[in-house]
Formats: structure tokens, C-alpha cells, sequence
């Protein structure tokens, strides 16, 4: 059996895990939470810090194989252990490509991979010396993640929202809608592309509002952007799972927004909806198997269940029951055990083969699931029980 | 968050935890082998003895809930447990009934269930009185499992086959197919039933060739199964999953085998299946949430994955990436480090919309994928390397 490391103990090397029990491998995980979602799932949990060169190079030195859950990892200790024989998932030389924004964009222009026109700031001065980029995001070099690290400037009045630290002052491209191609690349180069994922944003709030997939995109669009993200990775030159964000304008152009070297959020509806789930495929890849079938069984569509504002303790997961009676609808929970506003706690994936059945239940499911706390519930128990006199006092004014 | 045990950690516990994965649930799983299929995927792992009734009770303190993997545990424990405020699932008093073959006939008699006609024997002495009911199969009161504990007596002169101890003596029933009928049995009493499953015998052999679901059966033979199915679980009066084995005549009736308290072999394909597993649905009843829904996605079949004969040792898997390779196939390998011969190593699940594909699909898995050893693969490798002798001769011989 291949003894294979996961580096981090999220939702992902949860999911990761869940998957890993269908096969012949034995699987060892570091984490510095010994509490964290994928902690108990793993055949060898070794408590220790990602970021650092002694822990990782230590936890690696013996495996066959290492991947990752998330791209903050200590990438020197992974070019060590590469070149004592290890194997990487994803190599560290296209991680270390894409954990900088900076690189990332570098790598794009010289493939003529088409992004959004971009400078590289080294602080806020290069912000301010150039207005034409308007508006803009500024982009950190480093450390971003999860929506953090990102800033719009619509107008020269909002330049000092910008980071003065290393990023991209990126101009804000008119998108339309906004894609996520997953794909996978085998151990011999062969490659795999999932379905695209359409992510619907809630347009008054700029939030994730539910992920639907197949995307209902021209054949025209569709081919660009499997072209598109087949060049990402055949320049990447890396085996692995990788997540392609797109966007695409009105008039069916297609910007890369940035890519993912391992499985991400857009892709979980794929442990239900397709016949190999990007989890399934990286063990596939990992294991040197044939890559899966990324067909779609029936549409899917994402939920993220995230922690609502105000809310900061022990998770309670309101209307759950609720979400469990609906027909169709598979919900996960990550098991951290406190949710903080933004924190994202689970998702949940509905299968229909109607795409209105998608859309109505994943809306239904947003209105019903909360991630709040045991004191919220309960105070929100206590209002609901008093008695209702704005309404009364309505009815006697007309 | 609850805290649930589960006795027993092979390949039922497995599945049982990667499902425990999308909910809000801490586990704890007692088993003597920490190398065992399930021992990995848990919170905690207390190592001891499920037939022992201190290591039982011991585990189970302090627990919210306990459901079991394996109809072999200590029933007393259980019951003080329960007595002091454990749930279990499945009750006590509903394992203790179906645990031992007697109990479990009689069971069926006094409930007018159908079964096949049959007289308790205490010894071998027992089935010598009783020539009447030859054809017949011999079971043994206690300690039968996959086949052991059972035997075919077809005539006077085999009757030395049968036990000397404890067990029954069953009329053989003319059967035209053998169906399970998995269910569920939520704590308020309500119940979901999954589709019928054809469980296929290779009539040479006697063996389980494949499972496929949903069998293809008369109306009126659906609803004299799902009768007699509610029928059971009504009367053992237990929340939990149970899994009926039936035999159905040509002449369209309909007689109960045996009943499994728990998950079972039969229900594997419901993971890709149907909407909810019968593991996932497991996780519905011990945590109180509504029943999931049963329904298939697409049919499916299963083909289990048996330690080949004459291999003993470390398992080889050969044709895995063969099978891999396949659309619409699912490969579940249970871990278990070493085969020996009709060791249940693993099983593969096929789905399609066309029965045709699942029957082709199963029998190339079956004589693709063999559970063998690491030198049994290597001397069969040298084998095909000699010259084909054997062929030259006939060719002579014509």
C-alpha cells in the first residue's frame, strides 16, 4: 500500500479522507489542531505546523506521496523532499507559480493566457501612480484566501483601501458570469475536465449565492474555456487536481481570474452529481489509476452553509432538519465545532435532473439553513414567543 | 454534538464512518484488531472485545448512542446499557430475537410471517427423526455467518452433514429468485424501504454471481415483499436499518429467509445509487433527523470482491485498474491487509441507466478483478511467459 500525506486538516482532507476509503493507501496527515475536520480520519495524524520547513520536510521524509489542502504550505520542504523522491501533488514548482498572485499573473501573460490587464504594485504608491487601471482589484501577492487579501477601487477616492504590500492592481473585467472548470492531470500528462460550474453571485451583496452545474454556456464559450484551462496545466506542468476561475463577458470573451492546484469548493457537488468525484480523482492520480469518468450523473447544485454574521461559539445548525426532509439534497457538515461569521461550516448538493428543481431548493435551502449559535437560537426562540404588536398596530393606523 | 459507538470495525464500519463524515457526530468505534477495516476512521478507537460484556458496557457508558456492525456482540451488556439510558440501535431485545436462528423462526410463526416450514433441532439425533422435511437446509442456533453455520441436507444419506447442535431444520423452498429488501426504521416508527435487490446465484456454484437493483419482479410480488418486510420491522419494534432476505417461488410467494438488524452486504450499491445511502440513512436514525429518501438514482448492481481459493496471504488486487478504467464503476476495497480464500475483500458498484450494462459490466468485473496474492500474481506471470505448449499439441493432435 502507498503511504500517501495530506498537508492540512480542513474540509477538504476531510472529504479527501472519505474518499481514500475506497482504496489500498495509507494515509497520514499533519495539522496543527489535532480538533480539525479531517483529523480522526486519517490511518497517521501527525500534530505539526504546515508552514514549517522542519515539520513538513519530517512528516514527508518516508511517504511515497504528499499532497495538499491548501497552497500556504512550506514549499522549500517540498522541493526537498521532491528531490529525494517524493512525490508532489501538485509539484512545487506550479504551487509555488500559483500561491503568488504575482507569478501567477507573470504566468498567464507569457503563455498568452488571456487575464485581466494588470501592474504589479509594490505598495500603495503603485496604487496611486496608476489611476488608468481603474476600477480595479487590488490583489495581495501573498497570503489571500477565502475572499480575504482582495480589495475592489472603483474610483481614485477608494485608492487607500489598497494593500501597501506586494499584489496585482488587476482592471475589473465587465464579467457576466463567473465559471469554475475543474480538471484533473494523470501521472503520464493524460487529462480529465469536469463540467463547468456557473457560480451565481448575489449581485446586491457580491456574495456566492449557489453554484450550479453543468454551466448553460455557448459551444463557442464552452471550447475557449476547456482550451484555456488545458493550457493552464499543460504549462503548469504538474499532476494533480486543479480548479480554473473564469470569467466570461456578454460578448463570449474569457479571462482566466486565477487557478487552484488542488480539489476546491466549486467541485464538491461532484461526490454526488458525477461518476468520479474530484476527490475520487486525485486518489486516482495519486495512486497512478486510470483518471475517472468526470460525467455528469444528473445537474448539481452547491450550497455553502457559512457562519452567520454576529454569530461566534459553538455551532447549531438551524433548519437542518428541515434541509433533511427535502428529496434530492445531500448535506455535509466539516465538524468545526465553532462557527465565526464568514467561517464556512458545510455545504449542502442537490441532484435533479430539472435545473429549476436546482435553483428553487438550493434558494429554499439558503432561507432555511443557518450556521448560528445555541444562544442565537434560543434568543430568537424568545422573540419569536412575544407578542406580535408591530403587526396590530399596522392594522388599527389604516 | 452525539457521541455514537459502533461495535465491530470491518467493512460495515467503514462505510458506516465515511458516511458519519457529512454530519455533526463524534464517534467511537470498540474493536480487538486496530488494523481492522474501520479502525482508522473514528474519533476514538477503544481496542477490546465485543463479545466480552465488561469491554461492551465499559465502551458504552458515558455514550449517547450504540449501533453494531455485526450481529456478534454481548446482548447483556447491551442491555444493561440500554437499561441505564443508552440508545441502541438496533434494541436489544430485536438483535436477541434475530440472533439466534430458533428464536428467529419462531419469531416469524407467531407473527404469521411466511416462512419455510420447520422443526427445531437440538442434535444430529433431532434430524435423524425428522426424514419428513428432507429436502432441507440445516442452520445452526448461533454463530452462523456468510455462509457458515449452514447446511444443505438433500437426502437420508447426508443427513450426517447436518449440526450436532442447536439449530433448525428448513424445508427447502423451490426458489425462483432470492430478493433483500433493505429498511429503515426511524425513532418515531416511520420507515422507508429501498427498492427490492435481485441477488443473482451462479446456479453452478451456488454462489452469489451479483447483486441488481431494482429486481425486476410482478407487481403483486412487490407488495406481498413490502408487506411482509413492514411486517417484521413492525414487530421487533426497533429503530435501525434491517436488511430481509426473501425467497419468491415461481408461483409468485413470497417467503422471508432471514432478517439482518443492521446494514448489509445487499444494500452497498445504495452509496452511488440512491439519494440516501443505507448508511447515511443509519446516521438519519441514531441522530434523530427524517428518514432520507430511498429511491434509486439509477439502478445499480454490486459484484463482491471474494479472497480467490488456494490464495492465503498479502492481497494482490489484480485487474483493479483494468476495472478502474470502466465508465459508471465504483471500487470499494475494504483495507484488510491479508486474503485468505471467500474473504469478502471488497465489492464494485455499477450504475446505469440499462440493465444490459450492469449484467455485461458485472460479469466482466468478475472475471476481470480477482482478489489473489502478491506471489500468485508473479507465478502466473511466469506461467503466461512459458511457451504454449498445450496449444501446439492440440494443433498437432488434429
Amino acid at each position: 500500500m502507498l503511504k500517501v500525506g495530506i498537508l492540512g486538516g480542513g474540509q477538504l482532507g476531510r472529504m479527501l479522507l472519505q474518499a481514500a476509503a475506497n482504496y489500498p493507501v495509507e494515509t497520514y496527515l499533519m495539522e496543527k489542531d489535532e480538533k480539525s475536520p479531517a483529523a480522526h480520519l486519517t490511518h497517521h495524524f501527525v500534530k505539526g505546523d504546515i508552514r514549517n520547513f522542519d515539520d513538513v520536510y519530517h512528516f514527508g521524509k518516508g511517504l511515497d506521496a504528499l499532497t495538499i489542502e491548501i497552497e500556504s504550505v512550506n514549499e522549500e520542504a517540498l522541493e526537498k523532499l521532491e528531490a529525494e523522491g517524493v512525490k508532489i501533488y501538485p509539484k512545487p514548482a506550479a504551487l509555488k507559480i500559483i500561491k503568488n498572485k504575482i507569478t501567477q499573473k507573470q504566468f498567464y501573460a507569457e503563455h498568452s493566457i488571456p487575464s485581466a490587464e494588470f501592474v504589479i504594485t509594490q505598495n500603495l504608491d503603485d496604487v496611486r501612480n496608476h489611476p488608468e487601471m481603474l476600477p480595479a482589484v487590488h490583489k495581495l501577492a501573498v497570503g489571500g484566501y477565502d475572499g480575504k487579501g482582495v480589495h475592489i477601487i472603483n474610483s481614485k477616492e477608494e485608492i487607500e483601501k489598497g494593500f501597501d504590500a506586494p499584489g496585482v492592481l488587476e482592471k475589473l473585467v465587465p464579467v457576466d458570469k463567473e465559471i469554475s472548470q475543474v480538471i484533473a492531470v494523470g501521472q503520464k500528462g493524460e487529462t480529465a475536465i469536469y463540467p463547468p460550474v456557473d457560480m451565481v453571485f448575489d449581485q446586491r451583496l457580491n456574495l456566492l449565492d449557489y453554484q450550479i452545474s453543468p454551466a448553460e454556456l455557448p459551444q463557442s464559450v464552452l471550447w475557449k474555456m476547456e482550451a484555456i484551462s488545458l493550457r493552464i496545466v499543460k504549462e503548469l506542468k504538474s499532476p494533480g487536481i486543479f480548479a480554473v476561475e473564469l470569467f466570461v463577458t456578454k460578448q463570449g470573451d474569457v479571462f482566466v481570474n486565477e487557478t487552484a492546484p488542488r480539489v476546491h469548493n466549486s467541485g464538491h457537488h461532484t461526490i454526488e452529481a458525477n461518476y468520479s468525484s474530484q476527490f475520487d480523482m486525485l486518489w486516482r492520480v495519486i495512486l497512478g489509476y486510470p483518471l475517472g469518468n468526470t460525467e455528469a450523473i444528473l445537474p448539481g447544485a452547491i450550497v455553502n452553509l457559512i457562519g452567520a454574521p454576529g454569530c461566534n461559539g459553538e455551532a447549531y445548525y438551524e433548519g437542518l432538519e428541515e434541509v433533511l426532509q427535502m428529496d434530492n439534497v445531500f448535506v455535509h457538515i466539516y465538524g468545526k465545532s465553532d462557527t465565526k461569521p464568514g467561517r464556512k461550516m458545510g455545504h449542502v448538493t442537490i441532484i435533479s435532473r430539472e435545473k429549476q428543481d436546482l435553483v428553487y431548493k438550493a434558494h429554499k435551502i439558503k432561507n432555511t439553513l443557518k450556521v448560528i449559535t445555541k444562544e442565537a437560537a434560543e434568543a430568537a426562540k424568545e422573540a419569536q414567543k412575544e407578542p406580535v404588536v408591530e403587526m396590530r398596530d399596522r392594522s388599527i393606523g389604516k
